[in-house]
């Protein structure tokens, strides 16, 4: 059977550019003393790949926190899972070496959640591409938790019998704690941080091949990139007011600013959350704007060789490879 | 906020029912040297509700797999992932002593799963009763892994937001082993077991609140009740033939056989797998027959008090009680 891979990867250096046309993407130095108030990462050793650790992002480094502290977890999701994020400020007692981004191969920034819950037409422009009003309530769809690649691992696509696939770059909301009939003027006290998402989508299954359901269009084996990082929430601010691109081979495909997103996230946390308890580490994918492949005329799908990067303000950026099987 | 609660409980003597009506639910005598050939559940000691195991029925008692030998996993999951069934069969050698039931709290026999997937449309009944024709290849939807319930635990209902709650009993499946590009003729070999499950739907928020998107209305907290145990495939026999009934305070809803089932467990599993991997311990929950309260004439919901009890052939019984929140 004939296939194409996406390969996602992350270049190191974007996490130390000083700035992306009028963005700022650009590193910072992380003050250990604010353990909320940083860039985390999942990554592993060259010589040991198959041993995901979690840290954080300290200049051109990254500091291990399970080899800062022995105590502590290896995955970002047992990080927030056992409430031990407040820990992290604690690590500098231990004097941790921080390590070469160079040296280490990045991953996912959080993997094995409960939750990849995604919205639907939520951007005006998006909307109107398809010729569909805007929705009075989100309409949420899902991913399963394996779907999720990181930075330096392969999408596998099958093009024999997948033949519409397409990007939608979204900001990702991480929920920090449970989170159950949370209202919306609270929601961000449940909100870890903020990473970037492509919902990756076969459209003909999408559409054609499941009664209506998005899900086996949404669901195909690594169809969610993320990365490259979780940005806390403190340094996020405002998640609304975050210049959210991407682009396929160079060429801008999509374009927008999270000020355009029609449903907010403490709307769409309150909906969800009054139905089913959010956990730490559920991703909320927050919706695409205009410019998705299937509605351009004529329509463009990812190609085998493509070369997409989806990017948003103060988080960062991530390439993702489009390659055969 | 008023709301209800069902509460999921089994009654453990269903383990050693001799019959029912012309069908076999009974216990048999297991084997320790058939690792395959026995029923697994999931349980915690009345002492340490919170500290889940997994064990298998000998009898009236459950051996504990952790107790007979520690380096033996605490539950379903890892007994799955970390590909060590067949050393249960090597429990022998520590003479393990059964714990009577009467000791035991069951719990559903798996959780923390990758993928509960949902197969709707699957009985000619049940498509029928909402005048629909019978799909040509399997339509599939999802539940998040943190609905799934067992015996001894409450669903937890929100009756202000919620208003349709309809019962769903299903057969499902339990994959064993990671599954990609399977054919049919080669799934069983890839099935661990079945169980009984109950795929409870808000129909307000499956039908009319979510754009025509099923999840919301199937993937409320604890709407996937399962147990009361893991029928091994070897045990089994062919799935397909199958008694399946429900039953509301006494009175039938539901009954069918899953000789009925359109699209079979192999046809089900070389669709999904073409596109997706599955993971061990993944569940398919193989669609509902007819006589589901949302189509009777008129219309019958869950209401605080309900017992809902779900019997499929070989596996036993399960009965979820209706309670407010």
């Amino acid at each position: 059977m004939s296939a194409m891979r996406i390969t996602a990867r992350v270049i190191n250096t974007h996490f130390l550019s000083k700035g992306h046309g009028s963005n700022s993407f650009g590193a910072r130095e992380f003050s250990i003393s604010s353990c909320r108030n940083m860039k985390y990462v999942q990554f592993t050793y060259k010589d040991n790949p198959d041993d995901i650790r979690v840290g954080y992002i300290d200049g051109c480094n990254v500091v291990d926190i399970n080899a800062a502290d022995c105590a502590m977890p290896k995955t970002m999701l047992k990080l927030l899972r056992q409430g031990q994020i407040d820990k992290v400020s604690e690590l500098k007692k231990f004097n941790p070496k921080p390590v070469p981004l160079s040296q280490v191969s990045l991953a996912a920034p959080i993997h094995g959640v409960d939750k990849v819950l995604c919205v639907a037409l939520n951007y005006a422009d998006h909307c109107k591409e398809q010729n569909l009003e805007q929705p009075k309530l989100p309409i949420i769809f899902s991913k399963f938790a394996s779907t999720i690649i990181g930075p330096n691992e392969a999408i596998r696509l099958r093009t024999e019998l997948v033949k519409k696939v397409d990007w939608e770059v979204e900001l990702a909301v991480v929920i920090g704690k449970k989170a159950c009939s949370v209202q919306a003027d609270d929601a961000y006290n449940y909100i870890f941080g903020y990473t970037v998402a492509q919902d990756i989508s076969a459209r003909d299954w999408q559409k054609e091949k499941n009664g209506g359901q998005f899900l086996l269009g949404k669901s195909q084996d690594t169809f969610c990139p993320i990365g490259p990082c979780i940005l806390t929430s403190d340094e996020a601010g405002d998640p609304h007011k975050l210049d959210i691109k991407c682009t396929l081979n160079g060429v801008e495909k999509q374009s927008s600013n999270t000020s355009n997103l029609i449903h907010t996230i403490p709307a769409i946390i309150e909906r969800l959350s009054s139905i089913m308890t959010l956990l730490p580490g559920d991703l909320i994918l927050t919706g695409t704007p205009g410019g998705v492949g299937v509605h351009r005329k004529p329509p463009e799908f990812l190609k085998p060789g493509d070369i997409l990067r989806s990017e948003i303000q103060k988080i960062g950026a991530l390439e993702v490879k489009v390659e055969q099987f």
